[in-house]
């Protein structure tokens, strides 16, 4: 037989015996390069560790140390998986669509038919069947067999048939095989079973085959698998944090909201709890912006299309917006998309001059976003939304001032809210792409400068980042860690000298001509109520400072009929002060109440009996805390008041 | 000639020779009689008085204490105008369409083609004109002529070919004729011209030629007439003082909100001034509801439409809803006409027990009506509305209790707001049409009584109407009067027994059984934002309490360079205290400013200068008021503050 020529990734030309394998190369430059090679590559296509390389080309060996040699251990664990179901009685016959890795682990979509579906009660006799077979630590083989073969091998396998019989006429067919189990696959696969150390199912969820709903709904299962079981653990740490946090999770268990399909979906409804959340945020934020000359409106979430039609709404956002509603005499109505429209009709209401600049206008904007119903997620991904909106106009050699004094109220509101995972990006146009910007190079030069300069100015951390601008203009994002590790944007601030041209927005200079074109500032500063609230919520775990939670006192009687009036009196003062109260009236011992304040998150308890009641007294246990306090109700009445008039700061 | 018979209203019979006239008929009654007949009506038809009877039949009088003889006199006023119009040289070859009159008076649709526009300039002229052929007493005479002759008559008046032309064959045609003008008219006419002696010219206004878009453009002129000065005098207050309060005008004087065609029909903009009141009053009615135990919540604007074929408005109430959105999987979306199944939605969130009753869930919660461009005005008929919107969930034996507490709350919201011009009307089904209303006899004979029982035991003064009720149960609506003198409901408690029904809500009563059905109450206490706020603002003519007023304190600086830093200070100090205040700087003359401040209706000007600024001292000068009055900040802040406090109680 011919021998063969492997290009390795440094250039080096190397002849081997033809049927050399994977593993004979790597033994061949070290046992300790062996000992940590996963798979190879030829020419970009899998070479399994101890399959035959099938001709010359360009070699390359996947260690442990390369990143991808993750999805290849998570790609094998879904293999493993499977094999373990099958071993299972009660999971013989199940059928397998499809089982790859993906980010941050892998599944495989199973259907069991009318047998036992998959819980995940089932998963330590899984997993113990997986690991079972990792000690076996049976060979992986691929090989290529004919379409024939291939319908015999899965004559059993309805799902694997289809994908099969969708194969181009002439595509090469390869299978996998580790001991009496055989996957349709690729490769990319780890040398044998036993490689396959670390790992774990997480969660199983219905899945349509494909993806698509006409189609049967199938079983899938998530798991995950590392290297290293410290890694593991972190991982598995990771999630339960994850879902801990996962405002979903804890909007269920405080009652904060819901989402439902007979409602709608990206639809959710804010329960009491949510909405006295929400509401104290709108409040809060509604008055910042007043106390920093923030002219405040409403304007109509239903407006003449012909205003998505002059902004570019229209021409490149289309297939975000909702079908336009026809009035009769040529009257379209659109529910907007954005807010910017409509602030820009407040300013053009009537003439300005440049005495009436900067003029910020700002709303709680409701907006409607035509989501496919895919993508919703609880209160982080919805279509209707309200946002913390604004606008400034503002002449354009005043922008740096404005600038500035925007970040200065957003960084003011960050500490209110102690939010400090943070970073900022200055986000400038791609200057080997300025084609793709709004064209006046002397604006985007001028423009970027002068954000970087105030930035300097207040001394401010941040990064650049080219290419990241809009396409009318820099702009600065705040970027903040999510509970599952992602980075969202909190806030922005965007220059936009686009939209004062095509809405002709002008104003009168001090040079007396009506002719000078004011720059707009987007801003928004805390985001859309839904999505900061989730940000919120998974940020505090759901256990809210006092001026947010929906409860704030839970006064417990120690017995009802003797202390409930004591309980009730408290309660009013407390409510007169405007704080939220409530006195538990609930038949059961006082342990389980306290318990249940806690499970509440409520941030204060208070606990009275004869002794509280002789004295005006109250004692007050602090959420989280063992301790108790027994004070005088003036004190508390102080101590609470603090408390909510600091907001969240960490003084 | 054969004779006449006519048979009077009191069923006397009188033969007449043939040729009679009604102003002979009466004359052979009484002088006084014929003095102040107006017109006749032979079988219904009109017969002017100067007209041959032609023959018999049922036959009455009408004098000007007939109501009816308003309207003779108004549409006969009309002809007059156009009489006067036509004699007008520039004028002169004006085209006439419609002349008839209306509810408060008269108009005529008028063409000039490219001649003059008629505007109130040229009233005075035009009255003129009129009065002069008043004094010119000329005959009214009817009589029939053929098509032949209408169409010659009116040869040059394309409108009036035009109504000929749309006459079905055979129809009488009729003209009325005084002096050299005359009128395509069926009559109700004053006998002769002298008889229009108190009338006015009001406006005019742009109007398509049959009410339809696609006609041209007419002036339409409209007028005024009365029997009696003192008549049209009044009137003509009335309308002065309907045009001062009226909420477009004052909304557009003191910058509260505009309509545009360019944001779109029906969908006001809310400028900063009004949104200020807008704020004040939300936060009123939700803190207000808050310590009456509502639970408020945020339910969407957008919603499956299921929830609206469920409870009923996609079959009854389609043509006010907009159309539903598709969005793919079957689910349609549609921007909700109420509130109701979102409230719904919200109690079934969870399973309920009467421990958890009566549940009352409120909203801000905005709703749209598809509603025709031409019905839209102002703030008062919108297609965009946020309705004070309130359903309580309650057991049924505790109905009673539940509508006192509302109505308790609802008086309370009048007297803050110092609303005393209204009355209460408990709508019932009509006892004689049952079988239009929910079906369940023993429900309303007991709600019904409830509901009197209610109002009887809180001793205040109501009317009932029957035959007013909802389908789905009997309601309490408050009536207010309007600037214009109409009726319009502000606040509403219906009770529904159907909504329950259809949505299968349940609760689990005291017996443990969980198939017990509550009652819900719809209730509205400041209704829409929208009208509400238009009701305020005719209410106070735009002088707003101090507690609503957009700008609170306009505070003068003698001069600005001496007593800036000091208004300033004093500025800081009411803003610091939620109090919002500004600052003048414009460069004019104090008498100005002053003057500009009360034309803005501001409640409090402070004027400060040296002496102010030496003693920690202000200036004020109430709204409205002359005097005014120094006095040190420090009892300025507290009468302010006081004042804010007593919303806008009388105390």
């Amino acid at each position: 037989m011919a021998a063969i020529q492997l290009t390795f990734p440094d250039g080096n030309v190397k002849e081997y015996d033809a049927g050399v394998k994977p593993i004979d190369v790597a033994n061949g430059i070290s046992k300790s390069l062996a000992k940590k090679s996963v798979s190879a590559k030829l020419d970009g296509h899998y070479v399994g560790m101890n399959d035959e390389i099938p001709a010359s080309g360009q070699f390359e060996l996947i260690t442990t140390d390369d990143a991808e040699s993750l999805d290849i251990l998570r790609h094998s664990a879904s293999h493993l998986m499977a094999q373990a179901l099958k071993r299972i009685p009660k999971f013989a016959n199940m059928h397998f669509g499809v089982g790859p890795y993906i980010e941050n682990g892998f599944y495989y979509d199973t259907d069991n038919g009318a047998g036992n579906q998959v819980s995940v009660d089932d998963f330590p006799e899984i997993e113990a069947m997986m690991h079972k077979i990792v000690k076996e630590n049976l060979p992986i083989l691929s090989h290529e067999i004919s379409r024939e073969e291939a319908l015999k091998t899965f004559a059993n396998d309805p799902y694997k048939v289809e994908l099969i019989n969708d194969l181009p006429e002439g595509e090469k067919i390869t299978v996998a095989v580790q001991g009496d189990h055989v996957e349709l696959d690729k490769g990319g696969l780890v040398p044998s079973t036993g490689w396959i150390k670390h790992f774990k199912l997480i969660s199983v969820a219905g899945a349509y085959w494909r993806g698509d709903s006409d189609n049967h709904m199938m079983q899938r299962i998530y798991g995950t698998a590392f290297w290293k079981a410290a890694d593991l653990e972190a991982d598995l740490q990771r999630r339960a944090e994850a879902k801990e946090r996962d405002h979903r999770n804890i909007g269920r268990d405080l009652d904060l909201f819901f989402t439902s399909q007979e409602v709608g979906s990206g639809l959710p409804v804010w329960l009491p709890n949510g909405a006295t959340i929400r509401r104290q945020v709108e409040r809060y934020i509604v008055d910042k912006e007043l106390n920093n000359d923030y002219l405040h409106v409403y304007t109509p979430v239903l407006s003449n299309l012909n205003l998505y039609k002059t902004s570019g709404h229209w021409d490149h956002y289309r297939e975000d917006m909702f079908p336009p509603m026809d009035m009769g005499d040529g009257e379209y109505l659109e529910l907007r998309p954005m807010n910017c429209p409509s602030h820009i009709m407040v300013y053009k209401h009537k003439p300005r001059s440049y005495r009436d600049l900067p003029m910020r206008v700002a709303e709680l904007g409701m907006m409607h976003r035509y989501e496919k119903s895919g993508a919703l997620t609880g209160l982080s991904r919805v279509r209707e939304m309200t946002l913390n909106d604004g606008h400034t106009f503002v002449e354009p050699e005043k922008l740096e001032d404005e600038f500035k004094s925007i970040l200065k109220m957003m960084m003011e509101v960050y500490e209110d809210f102690n939010i400090t995972d943070y970073r900022f990006r200055l986000s400038y146009r791609d200057p080997k792409n300025t084609e793709k910007y709004f064209d006046d190079d002397e604006m985007w030069e001028k423009s970027q400068a002068q954000l970087k300069r105030a930035m300097d100015d207040l001394g401010v951390d941040y990064f650049e980042a080219e290419g990241e601008a809009a396409f009318y203009g820099p702009k600065l994002d705040v970027q903040t860690k999510t509970a599952l590790g992602g980075e969202e944007t909190l806030s922005t601030i965007q220059l936009d000298f686009l939209l004062p041209e095509r809405f002709n927005l002008t104003y009168v200079g001090e040079d007396g001509k009506d002719n000078h074109r004011p720059v707009m500032l987007h801003r928004g500063i805390v985001g859309t109520m839904e999505r900061f609230t989730a940000y919120l919520i998974e940020m505090y775990k759901g256990a809210f400072p006092t001026w947010l939670a929906p409860l704030q006192v839970e006064i417990i009687p120690v017995n009802l009929g003797a202390h409930g009036d004591y309980a009730r009196k408290i309660q009013k003062q407390l409510q007169d002060a405007g704080l939220r109260a409530q006195v538990e009236t609930k038949d059961a011992k006082m342990g389980y109440l306290i318990r249940e304040a806690q499970t509440k998150k409520v941030p204060y308890t208070l606990v009275l009996g004869d002794e509280e009641m002789g004295q005006d007294n109250v004692t007050v246990r602090r959420y989280g805390q063992k301790a108790t306090e027994t004070i005088s109700m003036v004190d508390f009445m102080k101590e609470i008041q603090a408390d909510v008039a600091r907001y969240s700061r960490v003084d």
